[in-house]
């Protein structure tokens, strides 16, 4: 198998424990002022290169037809604010990115109260929060503000500014990375890097994905994993019509999300349901020592809900803590630095990795010695006085291998069926292999 | 599709709702003292047709073999009495027709109490209430009493008269109304008319299911619509023998009983189990907001045993309120007009007729922009601005009905899957389709 | 159907109650030393002709290769103690058989407390008891005793004497059974016979064993049932090798033991999980009145670990009471004449023979007038006067029959699908079979 390609930059290895180094670039790229285009997406980018210096960073022109879509205009921004009758920045986008509407048009001039509110975005119910609001597909602008700061807002006029761009001649920007395996077929990552100063969304997914790729290519590998980095939605679109050769080659997707909060893990499956990686992804929730729970197929969330639209039909799962829309810091400015901790991103990293070991472990075995059971003790397998009650988990590992290996069950059925945990049976299987016992299918 | 076509009387639109218009019918019902065969079923036939006038009535001889079946004779009954020594009429079959043991033969004579007692039924646990006993095909007689009644019997000696008569010449009455619509495949409704002055069994079922049939006769049809209405068991097996090939077209079937009553609504599933008629049914309860209950395929109960027996095996369900022996009105004259309540009737109605919206709704369609989520904003079916929690049930049946829509789901499988109501999903679909998203299935 | 072939010895006969006559059995068996190999296991089986007059025992000569494993040497012990400075036996095989390791390698001469040490076993937690230890195949010597008797060890120097022998001269020792049936479809049951002094493990299961076959003996059969007496693992391994044509006419098949304790019925499944003796089993223990489980097929327990090994996948199922490791007298002095009481080893009997019932009672059927109901009152299967609401289990029964015997519905899954006892189902397809409604197919 090929040997690890990647080379660690210093940058990467800074901090002492997994956790404090993924919050440390978390830390970097929150004040960024991502959006479904332009240079935020860049900016952030070329961050995660110092970290996969392999990650490539593609433009797609503006206009290109995607599938059912077209690339929308490039959007950027550089300042936007208004002021009050004397003249004060009562909302100020250099205070945080989240006050503008993502996506609004540019604007400038004077407008009533009354008119100001119809751009307005604030939730009565979280008064000290900013909201998160975009306006992608249908030209507007507006303005997020902590409920308390909207009430204040008594002058009969204000004086509005947004100098943004919306440029048709620009491109949308998305990163993609592959890391060989010993064979052609893939496993699918994939993350948005469309939202601004939000950490949890998104920022926990592409962090948590980028230690996890650095991890992988240190390691040898039986699949190519495939890490794509764009916008939601319209960046997963853009990926899948201009990869129509590659989507035959997935054998198994996640999209990371919502790594970074302190809820349980939750793993939604595939629009399959029993693809391999729902039911990998299950075993391994089961045996994490986590908090967790699986969910069934839904076809609202994230970029799952494209490579499972029906043509595709890709066995990708979405794997997420507390999942979104269900913590009240939710698209809000309490989606901070704080809200995600270096032990959960470090604890998600974990369950990450055990799931891509669970599907590199998975084989399909065939006994050797079908008829009856072999002597795993004349081949040191067993232990030598019987009679008593010790507790032999390896030994159920070993039996459980041996009798459901008939070139029907794969190691995670067997897993499935011996409530065992993929490792065990993964450490018992080499076992078995060492003494001629079982041999894994082609 | 075919317009309505049955005219609708005067009569049946007086009282100004549902419920009563059809409590109205029950009242003129109750009283005829119905039989498996007789002049009984004729009258309520005939009051049916003043609802539904293109309801047939059809005759078959006595002797007439069916299945393994054969026609019984006609029974007719004019008076039955049991006299005291002082000539007092202490049992009565003027006073409640329950009072003769139906397909009673005819008797005359004076009886020992001891004799007499022999030939009576009441219920020692309900001692106001008096019992509803059949001997049809065991040539007996005998006489139903309340309890309290039959302690008062002190007289040494009784004269007893039952004035029947069972016509070997006579005939079996049935009624039959075909609801033509777009396609041949036939949904067939059928209830039991062989009660005599019982409320909920069976008249409720007569009743939703006349209301029912005009409702739909005023509505385009996919299905065509049959409903029999006959005495049970031999009712079905006349029937069941004298259609060979119309039992070839049936799709869909339900057995229409005990909706008067208060209890829960109960489906049955037909033998098959999973029938699509079993599969709307638990849909349309689950939302209907309704107490419910669905239960397993029983092959006791009432004519899908016929219609369910192995030679014909149709999927045909049946859908009641409190089942049979589950009340303790049940087959006693407690089952009356109060225990029968309008909005109950209405209640059974409008489940009725969307269990039959659900099949005419349940299509099979294509997306026919299957490669991605096509962009619903784009064509007026997206909410604009983007990040909020709003809660988008309409949203979700876009998406679902997009998702599964490859052909091998239903609107119905999409609707449990979902969990969505198939209302929404057939108005998500109309809407789809109007765009060009969607297609049906040949 | 061929009659009992058995003759019926007056031994067996003597004691008033199965249960009784069980339990005597039991106790001329209990104090053999039975082992693997040896004189034990020659004279149960002598002790098991008495009652079984055809059983026919076997020798494999030591050496003999049986699938991937091979014939031990012969074991036999004649004395083994351990005598203290003072020449006083403070360990005595002669008192209980327990006291000496399975197969220790004879052993002769003095020891320093603290080599002893090295090969003793005894338990902690349960100080008065005796365990039950064995090292059959990794040559050791070794004592049991009670961690009371263990800590009274206090001399320095210990005089250890073990008589036994390792013939590999000798034979390994089984005994066989075959009651034909009408078909040679075959039942296997199978009992293990190694373990010295442990009434409930496994002489339960030889005492109920025998007990059934006599019963079956006494009745008409469909299926041959072959018994199987020998020691685990290695014992079903020779007879599996020496018996690979036999082995395709195994339609069912159950290992006894620990059928003599208190705790509820616990059927293991089979490794095929939905196979008919697992769906027998389930049914049988569902309608016994008995406390019970149904546990999933796990690769680690008795002989069908090797009636189940992937190259055989037997349908051989496993009965016990509670199983092993999980009462406190299980491996150890306390599994005595007193733990196993004749009433629980009746009630084994009964379950087990109710189970072999089932088996033969399980046909299927076919409905012979599948087009609506027959009319069973004209056959005298049916209640006369109708409309009350006695219970009918005997109705049900026969109109499941007739409704599910399309061909495809056996008796068993009927019975699985009716919530019915097998027996009354039995009863009810004899009786609808005598009068020419059901047929049951080749």
């Amino acid at each position: 198998m090929p040997a690890a390609a990647l080379p660690v930059t210093p940058t990467a290895l800074a901090p002492a424990t997994p956790g404090a180094a993924m919050h440390a670039l978390l830390e970097r790229l929150y004040p960024i002022c991502r959006s479904l285009t332009g240079n935020g997406v860049r900016q952030t980018l070329a961050i995660l290169r110092e970290y996969l210096p392999e990650l490539r960073v593609l433009e797609v022109p503006s206009g290109t037809p995607a599938l059912d879509w077209t690339v929308p205009a490039e959007w950027n921004i550089r300042d936007a604010w208004v002021k009050n009758a004397a003249g004060e920045r009562v909302i100020d986008f250099q205070q945080h990115n989240l006050h503008v509407v993502q996506y609004s048009t540019p604007v400038s001039g004077w407008f009533s109260r009354a008119e100001l509110d119809q751009h307005l975005f604030s939730l009565p119910e979280q008064p000290y929060l900013i909201p998160y609001r975009t306006s992608y597909y249908q030209p507007d602008w507006g303005f997020c503000l902590s409920h308390q700061q909207r009430l204040q807002l008594q002058d009969e006029y204000y004086e509005v500014c947004i100098d943004s761009t919306l440029d048709e001649g620009g491109s949308l920007t998305y990163g993609e990375l592959v890391l060989p395996g010993a064979c052609p077929d893939e496993v699918l990552l994939s993350c948005h890097c469309c939202h601004p100063s939000l950490a949890n969304d998104n920022l926990s997914g592409l962090v948590v994905a980028a230690f996890l790729l650095r991890e992988l290519a240190r390691r040898p590998r039986r699949y190519t994993y495939r890490l794509v980095v764009g916008p939601g939605t319209i960046g997963s679109i853009v990926w899948l019509s201009r990869h129509p050769d590659t989507v035959g080659l997935i054998r198994h997707g996640l999209v990371l999300t919502l790594l970074g909060g302190p809820g349980p893990f939750t793993y939604k499956q595939s629009r399959q349901g029993t693809a391999e990686i729902d039911r990998a992804a299950a075993q391994v929730l089961r045996h994490s020592g986590q908090p967790h729970a699986v969910r069934p197929w839904l076809p609202y969330g994230y970029d799952e809900r494209q490579y499972c639209s029906p043509g595709f039909n890709l066995p990708v799962g979405c794997l997420s803590r507390t999942p979104f829309g269900e913590f009240p810091e939710y698209h809000t400015s309490a989606d901070n630095l704080q809200f995600v901790q270096p032990g959960q991103l470090a604890e998600s990293l974990q369950v990450t990795l055990s799931l891509c070991e669970a599907l590199e472990a998975n084989r399909t075995y065939r006994n050797l010695q079908p008829y009856g059971e072999p002597q795993l003790g004349r081949r040191g397998l067993y232990k030598g006085v019987g009679g008593g009650r010790e507790g032999a988990e390896w030994q159920l590992a070993l039996l459980w291998l041996l009798n459901l290996s008939d070139g029907q069950h794969s190691l995670l059925a067997i897993a499935e069926q011996a409530a065992l945990p993929v490792p065990l049976l993964h450490r018992a299987a080499v076992a078995l292999e060492g003494v001629g016992l079982l041999q894994p299918f082609p």
